[in-house]
């Protein structure tokens, strides 16, 4: 059956650089070598952590030292250590934006966390709803570990948060004296328009874990990420990581082919993803803009697109199973797992043609799956 | 200043396959290519995991499945992920050898285990002990989230459980219910006589999460280990993973590079490790024969020297320091941090020459480090 991929966020294969990798990966051990029979610390090799200091200085214009930043196991590691650190014990709360990525729930939910979810709209979290959502949690005796957020290219709606709104946050961050961790793993895959500072380049004061990673401009399976983040903070992060850090091998390859080229690489790869988007958005328009709502973000590799709430969505889910379409389901990333009628369709594996074939195929499920509709219709 | 390094657990430099490892990373990568684009999943890249399945059964000369296989970085994120999920809470109570790994007495105090030591002797863990302490332990209501322990060439003592002493092991185990984490992440860093199985492999129906490593059999830079665990333990190891796997990319090329010279490459390695061991057995012969006991280990890569009780450790340690002799300190591994008189040489990383050149240096600072030595002699 032919399949059309739009479940998760991966890089597009096409355009992945094997040779370069392979000529990269073969220097870098050269060059490593018996570096290879000593552990390379929490923090990990330092090549790579200079490529991706260079890769935060450039890009937010802040001098970005390497001794600040920690190697992870993708951001996946970096998310669930600012948690396993943070958190004073199970049933601590962790502020979110109400719909927030999957993969974070999952593990602040098994860490057993509460999370509780601040309404977002197109610039992102609603910095007003969490100033009253932080009085009444000091009200309880529940004040948070942490907010986590991801300010741009938001997971699953793609919003970016605008720097007045940034500026907010860090505001009521401080007055409520509470530790924001800023997801930016979709951080460089940007298509068009501005890009708002992060958040710890706007006040090195905001006591912040930044997160980054590779996953989004090389590929996931990579498994590296990083944790920006100044002391006392840093520490508190070291002292509960107890792996012994990750693969000096992949990251010293990594540093080798980011070196001299991260920013042909980064635009290079964005303008493919920039078509697909660009495709996706026709084809939703053609076959699906009389009856769905989508966003149009300007950066990352997710859709968030809303259905008509008569849609039976196990019958949705029935019907694209059948017909090779696959997308990640709302519920999904609601902070309280809560039905609604979005789905996410990621834009980065699939093919220009995935897109114009499976978008129609999509359409029709949505249809079918209305109610009033007879399933053997 | 002259380093004579005998501290952490470190491979040969000198023998490192730098040439062979660049080669497999360049294949690897050729092969792999789009492949890195996806997640690996939780259990990491198929390959190794076939590669390490083959490794044991070899090994063990029993059936090992891949699909109980997990990529963790190093052994140690699965030392720590195996009290992440057994674990019931913070205070719940971890046995192990009196004396084990540093690292693993860290991560499970920050952890918030307690630690409850069983004495052990030149057969590694004394069995009968073991279960008077898990009696013990009932009877108190606080029966352990497992017992932990280094069955083959112990970190520090290089101890090895005999086969009847294992089976007596599994019996006991079996008879409190309790759960074993069998740590062999020594494994095939053998010199000599017979291998005892894996406790794994001498029971299936123990329920025993396997740990070993590619940190003592190539470097531990590469941070690649594993877990072996068979259903429902797996599932409850997986179900506490929340960083997305580790890094395909270091996973393909060590599988590459060991597919099909595994046992070949260990043979080399192993010749020059035994070397370097007998090397410091003539060195502490001749130069602390008087004064020091030491371990006589059939594999790994460490010796546990005990020293007579009027050393003074602090000004040993200055000594060593201003000397230029790392060591690790005895206290690094006694399960409560008692001051104790031993220290631990680690063998891997040192050259012949800093062994008979540094075992002199370390013994005038033994001698001058007890008491009635005058602090200016």
């Amino acid at each position: 059956m032919r399949i059309y991929d739009f479940g998760s966020g991966r890089t597009d294969p096409g355009s992945f650089p094997t040779a370069e990798l392979a000529e990269a990966a073969r220097q870098a051990v050269l060059e490593l070598g018996p570096e290879l029979v000593k552990y390379p610390g929490d923090m990990g090799h330092l090549g790579l952590r200079q490529v991706m200091a260079a890769r935060e200085a450039q890009r937010e214009g802040v001098a970005v030292s390497p001794e600040h930043i920690v190697l992870t196991n993708g951001s996946m590691q970096g998310v669930t250590l600012a948690a396993e650190a943070l958190m004073r014990g199970a049933g601590d709360v962790i502020v979110t934006e109400e719909y927030t990525y999957s993969g974070t729930i999952g593990a602040y939910r098994g860490l057993g966390a509460r999370l509780v979810g601040v309404p977002q709209d197109e610039q992102g979290m609603d910095v007003e709803a969490l100033d009253r959502t932080l009085v009444q949690l000091q009200r309880q005796g529940t004040p948070p570990a942490f907010v986590y957020t991801l300010t741009t290219y938001q997971n699953p709606t793609g919003a970016v948060m605008s720097t007045p709104r940034r500026r907010q946050l860090i505001e009521v961050a401080k007055k409520h004296q509470v530790i924001v961790v800023e997801d930016n793993c979709y951080g460089d895959v940007h298509f068009e328009g501005p890009v708002p500072p992060a958040l710890y380049a706007l006040d090195p004061e905001l006591p912040s874990v930044y997160l980054c990673s590779l996953s989004k401009i090389l590929g996931p399976g990579l498994r590296l990420g990083y944790i920006l983040a100044r002391p006392p903070l840093l520490e508190r992060l070291l002292d509960r990581r107890y792996d012994g850090g990750n693969s000096a091998l992949a990251a010293a390859i990594c540093a080798t082919f980011f070196k001299d080229r991260l920013w042909a690489h980064v635009a290079h790869t964005n303008a493919i993803l920039k078509e697909k988007r660009d495709t996706l958005f026709a084809a939703l328009e053609e076959h699906l803009g009389d009856i769905c709502t989508w966003t149009r973000p300007v950066g990352g590799m997710f859709l968030w697109v809303g259905f008509p709430p008569d849609v039976d969505q196990q019958k949705l889910a029935a019907l694209a199973a059948e017909r090779g379409v696959i997308y990640a389901r709302g519920s999904a990333f609601h902070v309280r797992n809560e039905l609604v009628p979005f789905l996410r369709l990621a834009f980065g594996f699939c093919s220009l043609d995935d897109i114009r074939e499976g978008i129609p195929v999509l359409g029709e499920c949505i249809r079918q799956a209305r109610a009033g509709v007879l399933a053997d219709a």
